[in-house]
């Protein structure tokens, strides 16, 4: 499929509020079709990810955000993908990454992993939005909202935590703010 | 610029060793340009970039890898970044985010600045990796290092530590392993 660096960055923004065109079911699972090629350590890929569409599950997660801006955004979004980090990734590896025992370097080790998840599933993160720009949509991703709460309306009894929401749909133009700055290449690299 | 989702996603592969093909500094100032344009939270920005390619720094990064094939990959690598983190990241809320006072979100928060960091860094490295390969670069991002060398060797008296390192160039299709199965979209998704 033909996309642009235009569309998937330099004129790409995250939107301030959404039209009410829908996004098919069709398209979130093109969306995941593309996203889960994106390598991860071990190929652990701990992203999981709720779409939600329903005028239900829509109120249950407006609930769990911040007040303000970030409630209005989900609930004038079409879709809200909650993108969650399973702390378990480690039991598929043997499956995932069949060539060793990759398991063991994880069983066991809480620190090591909560770090390899979050590393892990916010590169999928990042998959995730390009990925949904390249299928035309525009996205909002946000970190306001209630995380305890959130993991117990959509992850309760799994072994799965909340990472960020991402807002999907088509954006209202007339709702953009100004960008914010970037730093400059000599600011964030070095050549070595 | 025209690319394909094939190339960015699908197509796409880590890659198990490099020809010798040289990659220009202009290319990696392009790769920052777009990637820089990325989502993070509060447009915090925290990836900071040591760009490779010079013998003596490659000796010095070598040296921080792990024995076997993420030594020989950095060795025949053209160019590999060193994906940091940059934990003061906050001091440049005024800048990067001047509509409010975000920097006051973090200020004295270590494990907050910690989180924060590691997920929009990670998000950032998603960017870098697509934007690579948007670029026509292959990519081998790779864990397997010592950290604490690591950050001695190329961040020291900064506030950056190092998050994964990524060599960049074309790949060698002869040295390509079999492709690694993901998870369906019914395993990772869930509608709602």
């Amino acid at each position: 499929m033909n996309v642009t660096t235009e569309q998937l960055f330099t004129e790409a923004r995250t939107q301030g509020g959404y039209l009410p065109a829908p996004v098919s079911d069709d398209t979130l699972r093109q969306l995941y079709e593309l996203m889960k090629w994106g390598p991860t350590s071990a190929n652990c890929t701990p992203a999981r990810i709720v779409f939600v569409r329903t005028h239900e599950a829509k109120a249950k997660l407006v609930s769990c955000m911040d007040a303000g801006s970030n409630q209005r955004k989900v609930q004038e979004a079409p879709v809200t993908a909650i993108l969650g980090m399973d702390m378990a990734f480690y039991e598929q590896l043997p499956r995932l990454f069949p060539h060793t025992d990759a398991r063991a370097w994880f069983a066991g080790q809480p620190k090591k992993i909560e770090e390899t998840a979050l590393r892990n599933a916010s590169l999928q993160g990042g998959y995730f939005i390009i990925a949904a720009r390249a299928l035309g949509l525009d996205c909002a991703p946000m970190g306001g909202f209630d995380a305890a709460a959130l993991d117990a309306a959509f992850w309760a009894g799994t072994s799965v935590k909340s990472n960020f929401v991402c807002c999907l749909g088509h954006g209202d133009p007339a709702r953009l703010h100004a960008r914010n700055p970037r730093l400059s290449f000599d600011e964030a690299c070095r050549l070595a």
